[in-house]
């Protein structure tokens, strides 16, 4: 059985163990040398400290083939990754003519600034590594070879890590190795819990061929099923498709998409398709399903806007939900998403719109409508779907909750509906 | 110098290294845990292979005294952490009364369905460690110690981990040392780039006492600046103090606020210290800065709402944007965000209201008006301030960075016009 070329990530700075910022750096590069047909087995951060980082280099060396490093690069004092990396190889500090032509080309045609000393540093690269160009900072990256294995450097900053990866790094170990992609087939179900889940595709499951592995990973109310083939082998892709066919079969009344994409891209999909629209009507998501729709690039030829009504009196006057209703039923009620699916197909013209208003906490509850109570309402001009739920957890996660059942509600709708 | 107790974060799953999930649990636990007085030196992602988990067990407990575990605790046939850990620990499962207590009470009071055999495997426990309670799920977490090392299992998803860190793991560890919050204090700039800022605080950096240490964190067209105590002695505090108020006195002019907390939240506090509000009128961003607003808890005090204005016939209908300004200026134009602030503040009534419109990509650039082309406004009644951005970005950062910027010009004019 072949299996794919092994690599580790290594991600340097304090900010990273103190949780100050999120690593989505590294996300992002697994899928991308996953898809090119490179397995991360490890993805290790360490802080900005020079004992830390040179013993990270020696373990993951004797683990992986590739090493990919972000972060360190910036021109400040606390950014030592370059210097120790001169070191760990064995080289010495060199201007690099290119990267100082394109720090050079940054000041004077982008940021219209004089250069000073410390933007010159940029340019200076260890003497005994290939230098990656950087398109989109002044930092260039590194490609170092030692012990039959590939060290390649990169700054933290997320679109500059992305164009080296795109433009240089993945192409180039594309071309020095027979890369095969890894392959996985991904569906999502939404309504049923893993163990029930795993109970009904326990047959299934213990009948897959040793080398097709099925992963679960529940998030926010929902189940992402994903088959792996681990064999390197295109040839294999018919299995894994036979086997992913078999399990759609199985969870068919509770997949809402058999790709590995978001809701909201599902949903402009089906809506792109269909040539329909569809607005929406927000007060506890607060705009997040909005943003969700919008994150899809193209999502303006289907989806002409949103109003936020976090108020009432914005439910009353922009949504024309009624007076009696918000102060009879109270703003978290059926009877108001109802109105606010109304009112929105109203004001902006769509075939579809979706209403939400809840309480997501931490304050705001009372006995009869505690935190976490949200009624869904989704529609068209000849019928509204409404639906409530209890969620019981803090703010952001009742948020986002609340989005995904409403896109989830939404896209069934439009699929029985049309 | 007496030095913070040093952790390990060890998080399983295959989703993490090909990407499937981006991983916030590290972050959260390393903040908590700073917080708390804890040093995490550490952070390492391995997949779902027995192999790779038992031997980053033996090697993080050679380097911290304290490693906490994520994920592969669930009821299906692909987490291999329980089996692992009772193995590593050379115990065997048993039933935990509570824990099955637990999974009963779950089953019968809220998700009010028969449980199933594989329900009842989660009350399993190996006998050689104590059991964290989980208040938010199914899966107990696990307490192991060995080799002077405590070794904490919790669950992988968020809320479940959250609360066993903050209800139980915490607590027991403050009990037991006497641990010494690591002190922090963290400011945000804007407007200035990391180098030049570095350049104007080299002098104040040099002269930094041995035990305090500056960073930079560079994000989003933004840099914040923070000062770390790496002695674990509160009265330091003070002279942290001493330090951040000279850094203070030297960036006042690029700085947004002197707090490690969101734009929106500064905003927030800033209104309503002022009792006033804001509302917004988005296009390009399509409902992400209304979702950054109200993600802060208790906004609906000073935010009404927001029309998300993806259409230009939304611009007009909602918004009042004339269709001469829409058709002779365009739709992302220094006209229509004016427009659109008036038309917001007519409609929404609050104090101040922002406007965005702007192309973000990757479609729908003109030569005239390209990808990252950015209008904003703020204002109030009597006066309106604008500005043109170029961003050069994917359609991901140009959303952020528009969000950012608005934030931050909206923040500048209260400040300034109040």
């Amino acid at each position: 059985m072949s299996t794919a070329l092994k690599a580790s990530i290594i991600t340097i700075g304090d900010e990273l163990l103190i949780g100050q910022t999120v690593d989505t750096n590294s996300a992002w590069m697994g899928q991308e040398l996953n898809k090119a047909g490179i397995w991360v087995q490890r993805r290790v951060a360490v802080g900005d400290n020079w004992e830390d980082i040179w013993q990270a280099l020696d373990e993951e060396k004797k683990k992986s083939q590739l090493i990919f490093i972000t972060g360190g690069l910036g021109p400040t004092a606390d950014d030592i990754t370059k210097p120790l990396l001169c070191a760990y190889f064995g080289g010495k500090l060199v201007i690099d003519q290119g990267a100082l032509d394109n720090v050079t080309m940054i000041f004077e045609k982008i940021l219209k600034r004089p250069m000073i000393e410390r933007n010159l540093k940029q340019a200076e690269v260890p003497d005994v590594c290939t230098v990656i160009p950087n398109r989109r900072g002044t930092a260039p990256g590194m490609w170092f070879e030692k012990d039959d294995c590939i060290f390649v450097s990169m700054p933290g900053v997320p679109h500059e890590m992305k164009g080296m990866m795109t433009d240089s790094v993945i192409p180039a170990l594309s071309n020095r190795f027979r890369l095969v992609p890894v392959q996985h087939r991904t569906l999502l179900t939404a309504g049923i819990g893993e163990s029930f889940l795993a109970e009904r595709i326990q047959d299934f499951e213990s009948s897959l061929p040793e080398d097709i592995k099925l992963a679960y990973l529940p998030n926010y109310g929902m189940v992402k099923l994903r088959l792996t083939c681990t064999t390197a082998d295109p040839a294999r892709g018919k299995e894994l498709d036979r086997q992913f066919n078999q399990l759609k079969g199985q969870v068919a009344d509770v997949m809402v998409v058999d790709e590995d994409i978001a809701l909201a891209e599902a949903l402009g999909r089906r809506l792109s398709t269909r040539k329909q629209t569809i607005c929406t009507a927000e007060s506890c998501t607060g705009g997040y399903i909005a943003h969700l729709i919008t994150a899809v690039p193209g999502s303006s030829a289907y989806y002409p806007g949103s109003v936020v009504a976090y108020a009432n009196a914005v439910k009353n006057n922009l949504l024309h939900v009624s007076q009696t209703t918000l102060e009879s039923e109270g703003a978290v009620s059926e009877a108001t998403v109802t109105e606010m699916v109304k009112g929105a197909l109203a004001q902006f013209d769509t075939d579809y719109a979706l209403a939400v208003s809840g309480i997501m906490g931490p304050d705001g509850g009372s006995a009869e409508k505690p935190v976490g109570l949200v009624w869904i309402a989704v529609g068209n001009k000849a019928k509204i779907l409404t639906q409530q739920y209890r969620f019981r957890f803090d703010r952001q996660r009742n948020i986002e909750l609340t989005a995904n059942n409403a896109l989830n509600l939404m896209l069934k709708f439009i699929v029985e509906n049309t």
